[in-house]
């Protein structure tokens, strides 16, 4: 089996070709957010180096939030016009469990956190054991105070990746101390082979869906989507 | 401090730019081993993909080895020739060190095995103890049976990763059973950017060299070297 995996939930462009027996291809670009123009080459410049062409693709995987409204938008569209070339099917993967995957086997917690603005941030915990990754706590969207005084609970050493970590560093050794453990760089952010290998997992277990019906996992309404809602609901106030 | 990192000393080519900050950019092909051909561009398209240019980067970094002997090479005149071209220091980091690091803050021993052919594999054992990735057993050859004998007497979790677990995983199973733990795909070969962030931590100490004096760490001499070992000492029998 062949899977080609994008993410593009945060700054970082990132595509991997995967099959069962190894990571074929990854290239992973954190420059500037410019995936509009960077995904598409970045795709086609690992397809050519891997000697593939796109009809031997077999699943698609995508990070389907949370993150970057504008990001995820990008990177969900690409992969379904992948995936509806060749009449594959597709799977979408928590993006923080992708980010939690980067850090295999490790001893603690981890706490990937992803900037949502606003003192707040996009994250989840979890757990390897046994060799599998738990997930300890769902996904949500939480002041980083509120995750502070969480995680202030737990016992074990924690380990923090995500771009939350570039804002909010200080804070959690302030708050935290010798329990923080922050991941190497190469840890740090998204990888599409954390995406691919994933995405694998799921299609073995059959587990897949039509690109028609794939949609992102926001987290929270986008601002646009809040403004509405505030506007309606002044105007049912008015009324 | 911006570093660029390569390692070719097995199938793959793997290119990496890394800052103080972050991953800046990534490109790892594992498709065949077609180095010569294929590493020139990847380098050429990630420093483009970066908007970077060769002057920007501050430290070159490598795999000096253990691994394939023209991989080895191939990495090692590349970055010295891009080191000369701006007159930059270049830093050697053992390729066993590199597969070890890209399991972060696990818990258990890492035990990278590289094939050397005939039943032999390069190897090092090493633990991350707070914080930091410690060598208990410094790099070596040795003969498959002769590690599982040292590996019996361990205690831990041992995760293994690096190509020799695509020849020797059913071996190992078979030896150590439920102890042994294998690397997803992600983390099982050689990464740029890990030789990235071992290369900025050594520059940071001031551990450079000039592109002049580095030299490969072969561990054994090559192929040619002990057939011609061979025949002189066959030779000195005959006189």
């Amino acid at each position: 089996m062949k899977v080609l995996a994008i993410d593009t939930s945060s700054t970082v462009a990132t595509v991997a070709i995967m099959d069962d027996e190894k990571l074929i291809g990854e290239y992973t670009i954190n420059d500037k957010m410019t995936h509009s123009q960077k995904l598409m080459p970045i795709i086609r410049d690992i397809m050519k180096a891997s000697d593939l062409n796109i009809d031997e693709i077999d699943v698609f995987g995508v990070s389907k939030g949370p993150g970057s409204f504008t990001g995820l938008r990008i990177g969900i569209a690409t992969i379904k016009s992948l995936a509806h070339s060749v009449e594959k099917d597709v799977v979408g993967i928590s993006t923080l469990d992708a980010l939690a995957f980067n850090i295999p086997f490790s001893n603690g917690i981890i706490v990937p956190i992803m900037d949502a603005r606003r003192e707040r941030v996009f994250t989840g915990i979890y757990k390897w054991e046994s060799g599998g990754l738990h997930i300890i706590r769902e996904n949500m969207v939480i002041e980083v105070d509120e995750l502070m005084k969480i995680l202030k609970e737990r016992p074990e050493n924690i380990i923090f990746n995500g771009d939350g970590t570039l804002v909010y560093k200080d804070k959690i050794i302030k708050e935290l101390g010798d329990k923080s453990i922050f991941a190497p760089k190469h840890a740090n952010m998204a990888r599409a082979s954390s995406i691919a290998e994933l995405t694998m997992a799921q299609a073995k277990e059959g587990k897949t869906e039509s690109y028609l019906t794939l949609v992102p996992n926001y987290l929270r309404e986008s601002q646009a989507q809040r403004e509405l809602d505030k506007k309606n609901c002044e105007v049912d106030k008015n009324e």
